[in-house]
């Protein structure tokens, strides 16, 4: 598939029809988030109730769940939002806040993923490879959190295991349904001092799956372009600002006005 | 009323008395709006704990309830708190969020407007238009989300029937008793890019509130130089930002920098 | 001891080792606390579930317990948080959020500061007075909210009574075990004015506790470091920006980008 084209497409369909996404998210993010899907110019709603979080996602394009600051409540809300969407067609994107650092956050990802169909599973290197093996996890992540040759081997691995795309943000970030491998190098290492952009990416996804077709090959282009087009604004952003404060207003900015020229200019992508 | 002369005069007042604003909102706002009140001049505090709602409220000056983000046992805490704050004569703004979108909401407003005495009902038309009649709701709002002649109509019946000012943001923002109506065209579109920029309107109504008198014309007048103060500040952010990610900053920049000559220059109100 | 040379060498140690700091603190500021401590070189996580509280604190450098938007559960998690941070030799840093206010938050901090052992106790001054009689609280604010000489022998008093630090912001903050005295004249009063900046001092003194020594010793010279390095911080922003909105994204580059001569330079502190 020619990534390019393809994001540019996919961007327009995105800011022609303002997909509302809904998201079952942390407390931290929230507002940040909120606000990266408005720049981008999807439609934001977050809610968690049980009591609505079914007749919510039947209004979305696509639901993401998000464990941090996971309560235990919460998870049964995810749980029944995720099968809702499943059963309307409506992509769920799974975003694994802290899986690995403690066994709530850990049982959580495992109880959502046996109860729902996800589309697209976003985290960090070290969030992902938890939900490996304890072997490949200590071989999968060097010390600068890329991932290794093994690392991309056990995302693979875990794409075909889980059914579904697999993302990583990294260095390069790596997309895959197990089968097909796209790296992304676009990005910088500065979007991780700002809270919240990491989470924004899962948002981002969810976006630009919830204007694309329903199998799992649709899925794999709409993450991709999702990761493109999110780094290449911080890579146009970190032009106007280095320094983590200033550098996340003039992102969102850059989110609202990144056009068809720069995303042809600017995207690095490649198949491995 | 001559509305500048009447903005003017509350915002000195506001920024002298500095009214603690008692908010009990949603999760994605929080920090925004208290950012606005504060740079505004008031002061915020979160508190939504059925155990202190009542010794809270009793220290402030106005109450916001804001239903984003629901969850049920918040429902009971507004409800408490809208009571506490009747019985000792300090104005309460509703803020209905999402209203219309699901049952948990629509009855959520349903149950405080019942048990509460609302001052100023704040809302976009959508949100404010699906607590009337199917057939209004139809007609009432146009594609660019403005309020057509039966919208408005529809919004003074309400506002008749629930007893309260009702004000609604939109190209054009209406605020009426039911009998006089304002119409305020200060305000840019970007502010609906920026999350919370509307729910941070609820709480700067609330702190004009805090500093009027208690009758419905006091609050009809707090709610219309609310309104237009907050549209001449993003009038004024715009001519530096025109994208919503370095907008926001400027934005409350100029909440804290507009004096009287800049109120008295670009208030635009007209009783309609 | 030599306060400039201690604070730029601690501050070199957090950056390098980047302890991650467990909050449990209120909805309000979880974001800007995240954004506070990336900034200055620390790793933050937010996670309040009784559930997980004491797995995330075994991997954390220190705790912070805020009672803002309080909840009556989560105070038994900062309780268990406490104790298991206590029985770690990880330091705790408490935010008295409002303390004085409701009966809910006066009685939290009693019963946090009953179970657990406090490293650090950091608020306002009306915060902090409200902990001692009433005699004393009335005396030891002044109008400005500056600590009067009675203020200060009431912090003194409470440090010793709590066999906790003591660190009071202010114009002329005040940072004591009981006996030494440091006062920090760092800081502008526009930080008063955005939302987060006094929690945020929070969890920048419990990033330098996570670096220093386990004795009170340590926690005084940590405390009174995070207090000249975050003033120093607001001193150089508003030379930027004197209005609230921009000055924030500038105090967070400040925090990223101010080393050891600017705090050699700058620093104002003075044994008292």
């Amino acid at each position: 598939m020619e990534m390019a084209a393809y994001t540019v497409d996919a961007l327009a369909q995105l800011r022609d029809r303002a997909p509302l996404v809904h998201n079952i998210t942390n407390f931290v993010v929230m507002e940040t988030t909120a606000n990266i899907l408005l720049a981008a110019g999807a439609s934001p709603v977050m809610a968690h109730c049980r009591a609505e979080v079914e007749e919510m996602v039947a209004l979305a394009g696509a639901l993401v769940l998000n464990i941090g600051t996971l309560q235990e409540d919460w998870v049964e809300a995810m749980c029944v939002a995720g099968e809702k969407a499943n059963a309307l067609g409506k992509p769920v994107i799974l975003d694994p806040v802290g899986a690995g650092a403690t066994t709530l956050r850990t049982r959580a990802v495992r109880t959502i993923m046996a109860r729902c169909r996800i589309a697209v599973l976003r985290g960090n290197a070290s969030e992902v490879l938890s939900l490996v093996s304890a072997d490949v996890r200590t071989k999968g992540v060097d010390s600068s959190l890329a991932l290794s040759d093994d690392g991309v081997a056990a995302v693979k691995a875990l794409a075909l295991e889980a059914g579904c795309i697999v993302a990583v943000s990294g260095a390069e970030d790596c997309i895959t349904d197990g089968g097909q491998v796209y790296r992304v190098a676009n990005g910088q290492p500065l979007m991780t001092k700002v809270t919240g952009i990491g989470c924004g990416l899962s948002a981002i996804t969810a976006a630009f799956c919830a204007v694309a077709g329903p199998g799992a090959g649709d899925h794999l282009a709409a993450a991709t372009a999702a990761f493109a087009y999110y780094g290449i604004c911080g890579d146009r952003a970190i032009q106007t600002s280095d320094k983590p404060g200033t550098f996340f207003p003039v992102f969102l900015d850059r989110l609202y006005d990144t056009g068809p020229e720069t995303i042809r200019a600017m995207l690095k992508v490649r198949a491995a």
